[in-house]
């Protein structure tokens, strides 16, 4: 079991790694809450959903089952979630559990942050992506001009990572977690990256997953606790995300899974960064290695113009101008300020790379 | 010109008291932002709006008028103002204005805490009643099953407060206004509830309207100060609110303004304290007063079993059990938790000196 302390603006909180843990969140809880509502996905819900309620036997519990995907993260589903809180008696002194992966994370902990101004809540991450997203506080609704557009940074009040859940993964899940942690390591850990790219996500054992998950959350953690509020070093996070956002907005949310998309997105943005540093930054490297492990690499319905005008409504443009975040090195991102005109460019080179390969 | 610096958790942010400042906001901007959004309602709109508009002749200005009124702080309205300021290209660099009451102020207040996970927000209040609501970084919507269900502490920028608008209020809004003023005499300052209770409505000079407001925004700004997040002593700003919110919502909001739901809830609440305490503490003085001034005092479908429902799913509840704010003395207030048979005795006496005084 690992343990990682994270220091929020206002307050600190543990997120706990290891086996079994949801067969052990009870003793982990600070306090008597008055009462406490699960929120889970279908999916997940089959699965794990007894065992924590199980474990919870003497506490006031509570529990509601949002549709499984990214589309549950809409406006209609949030007030639902408040509806069965209040119509429940859940009070300032309740406790959300979010249980499963980022979709969950989002909505639930979006509740949390402003059922009757906020409470507290707690991650149960079941997905490797959500190892990204459950920490650092980005709680979010979709707006249907835009992804997490609704909602606020809220802390939770700890993170249960219990690593057994990822044995139900499928292989897209897994695809799509690893996105996360090969752009953390394109961040910060040039022989990180190098170690997964040697890495068959098939033949993966257990200890290996919860090295690099490990490793994905100290590396998240560390940046959000510098920039919790995202004003500068945050926003290397988003390597990969501004094609990868737009990518699944403009294809509709469901069609990749989000790390298939910031996938895609991490090699755009190394395609620009190789060009404009004229070295070799690991496109080739994260190209072959997604082939192998089967991810998407070609897209059907590519519209640059499309693409362009999705980037530009993302909440990382200011005065409608595309930030993009490329790396001078491997391990040294930088945010740069695009034209229009550029991003054009480099999107129709990459795609007649994409295809010509 | 008065000014009060108020020390949130994130940030300190000034209020700002005095003549004619609606036409010098734009000095007091702090920094450029991409776009402005003004968000008002169709009262205040038609009176204020231009006057706002013209000071920020070289900005890049948006406007947005909501209808008037409690009904306006709901779901679809909320999602509306995101929609238009998503439309509208409004970005992290953003500025939200929030000219109105308190309505304005806590719809528009919640747009910015959760429009791109949080923006900027200057509160400009045009009422008496939003002194209380536009410091201390409460914002939210109703929700069908009670009010300020779905919110946020999220301080503003800043507040300006234009005296020269109150000048347009009705009757009913002034008196709406004073209760919270009553309010927080009878917390903080013995003297100043008696002052008030031989004042006027009807003959009160600008000048002496300023001195009230400026007292009001003290208190609230000290108790806010020590507990943003109403852990202790600003419950004792609930004082006549756990009736209030009640009767507010059981008549149907707007049979009631705030304020006149609140003096009810004060006369309430001193008389069950006059009650425990065996001493006078104003219930007489401020009936008379409201009697005076033409506060409503009759409430024609009273139904202490609904109100008892209602209080009981109050936000300030826990294990549903009512806490009532009390004074111990003027000046000196408390919190008592209350059985339901207790507060019902009290509903019913209190009912009956009502229609028999």
């Amino acid at each position: 079991m690992k343990e990682i302390l994270i220091q929020s603006s206002s307050h600190a909180y543990k997120v706990i790694i290891g086996e079994r843990l949801r067969f052990e969140l009870k003793n982990y809880l600070k306090k008597q809450y008055s009462s406490i509502l699960i929120i889970t996905d279908e999916k997940v819900g089959s699965l794990y959903l007894s065992d924590i309620r199980d474990t919870l036997s003497n506490e006031n519990v509570f529990e509601t089952i949002i549709p499984v995907g990214e589309q549950s993260k809409n406006i209609e589903e949030y007030y639902r979630l408040h509806t069965f809180a209040l119509s429940n008696g859940l009070d300032r002194n309740s406790l959300i559990i979010a249980l499963g992966g980022g979709v969950v994370g989002d909505l639930a902990g979006f509740v949390a942050a402003t059922f009757m101004r906020g409470i507290d809540y707690i991650q149960v991450p079941t997905t490797i992506l959500a190892h990204d997203s459950s920490v650092g506080g980005k709680v979010a609704i979709n707006h249907e001009l835009g992804k997490n557009m609704i909602g606020s940074f809220y802390p939770p009040t700890a993170v249960f990572y219990d690593v057994d859940t990822l044995s139900s993964l499928s292989d897209q899940e897994i695809r799509s977690g690893y996105a996360e942690i090969v752009k953390e390591a394109l961040i910060q850990d040039s022989a990180m990256f190098h170690s997964l790219m040697n890495t068959n996500l098939s033949e993966m054992s257990s200890k290996k997953l919860q090295h690099y998950i490990s490793f994905g959350i100290h590396v998240k953690a560390q940046i959000v606790e510098n920039d919790e509020k995202e004003m500068g070093a945050r926003k290397y996070l988003n390597l990969g995300h501004t094609l990868g956002h737009a990518l699944e907005a403009n294809l509709g949310y469901g069609a990749l899974t989000h790390g298939e998309a910031v996938a895609i997105g991490l090699l755009f943005a190394l395609h620009i960064s190789e060009d404009i540093s004229k070295k070799d930054l690991g496109f080739h490297t994260l190209y072959q290695w997604m082939d192998k492990n089967n991810y998407p690499l070609s897209i059907d319905k590519w519209d640059s113009e499309a693409i362009i005008q999705t980037m530009r409504s993302d909440k990382k443009t200011t005065n409608h101008q595309i930030q993009m975040v490329l790396l001078e090195d491997i391990g040294n991102p930088i945010v740069r300020v695009m034209k229009d005109e550029e991003i054009r460019n480099y999107l129709n080179t990459f795609y007649r790379k994409l295809v010509t390969k």
